[in-house]
């Protein structure tokens, strides 16, 4: 199924057109958000999950440089600490789900809880798939609340990987991105694959949106519809005046 | 249904013998509350809910006394604050679940979050509904990652309930414990037994104990002998020596 997606997207794609056309998205979404923070009733979480070096940072970066901190915030989710280790895998994610008003972003997610326990084998395909019918639950919980949840599957391929985990070693600038467990990873590139596969399939009660990632405007422009389309139907409205008292 | 429950409990109990088995069985709720701490496995979650003057209080106080507070919790869910009404209604409640090792009290609960709301008719049946569902996933996801989760209802009569409400009133060293509230909430009995019974009915993927509460022993005696008997069947151990390394 991802081998049937392009990661470079539309063949026919006007590089400058879409560029132009991410900026005036990413003013729109800035605008939305400001919306969004005033009404105080709904928020949005988005999901970013993706290969290493499939530019979930940029991302991050590119769509959402133009919004208040003050109505965002971003979590990385990296390996469990102790004290989350003793825990259900969805505590420390519940604990960062967005307020009303705000957008959060997942920099990777309660689905690595899926992911390496797969591709390791650290579980029983039992447990695992206790695990998607939780998420499912779990995230239409959220959506019951007024949440919004977005989910990006950034979609590279085996060569881009190649050519940017190889930068991150001669670039001077990206040492500090290089880990050496990347390349274990891309190890098992096809166990990778399957295993998001099955959760496309299977952890789809809020459905999943592929985003050809191997250009970065292309990327960009994927995620910038989806959040703005979405921002869009959330009908938010700036809130009424709430006293005339102070009026003279 | 719970009209059917005596909430004296059976006719025939001996007081005396009663009281001596609870004495024991709280000595020994205590001495494996030692060895599922120093285990470090597995957890316990006791869920309290009742009516105003159920209980509540004192059963924590009875059966957990003799339990190290650095093993345990207890925790009181009153009315939300802002920043807890702004997320899902789990959202405080699963922040407050027990890391292995340990055991968690629930004074009132996310239970509380249907109560209310049934009663006051504040959401739609539809809401409800999907409450329910939210609530048997989310315990679900708790007794799936190593967590035993105990549901006591405290079942008292209308009678006893009026007795302790008005001591309340007449009792200098019980005046801290009064509360309008209560006695607006008691003109609404049958509705809160009608909610209550649906949940026992809706939220049952983790069964309820009905613990008959009009006589404190008899209630103490119920709640210790499940606890009691949970910790039996979790087959604690004690860790094994991890290291020799310093034995000269």
């Amino acid at each position: 199924m991802l081998n049937s997606i392009d990661p470079r997207g539309p063949r026919e794609l006007d590089k400058k057109k879409i560029k132009a056309e991410n900026k005036q998205l990413i003013e729109e979404i800035a605008s939305f958000q400001r919306l969004l923070f005033a009404e105080d009733k709904q928020s949005i979480l988005i999901v970013l999950q993706g290969l290493d070096a499939a530019g979930k940072d940029g991302a991050v970066r590119s769509i959402f440089s133009g919004i208040n901190p003050l109505g965002s915030n971003v979590f990385s989710f990296k390996k469990p600490t102790e004290e989350e280790f003793a825990h259900d895998f969805l505590w420390r994610i519940h604990q960062q789900v967005p307020r009303k008003g705000m957008i959060h972003i997942f920099n990777r997610s309660h689905y690595e809880d899926i992911l390496v326990p797969s591709v390791e084998g650290y579980f029983s395909p039992e447990t695992i798939a206790r695990r998607y019918d939780h998420i499912n639950h779990f995230e239409q919980l959220l959506e019951d609340s007024g949440t919004r949840v977005l989910k990006f599957y950034l979609h590279i391929s085996k060569e881009v990987q190649l050519e940017r985990l190889t930068d991150r070693i001669d670039n001077p600038q990206k040492h500090w991105k290089h880990n050496d467990g990347d390349w274990e990873s891309r190890k098992k590139w096809d166990a990778y694959m399957e295993v998001y596969e099955r959760i496309f399939d299977k952890c789809n009660v809020v459905p999943w949106h592929i985003v050809p990632s191997d250009r970065n405007w292309v990327k960009v422009n994927a995620i910038a519809k989806v959040l703005h389309q979405t921002l869009k139907e959330m009908n938010l409205k700036w809130p009424e005046l709430e006293t005339m008292k102070f009026k003279s």
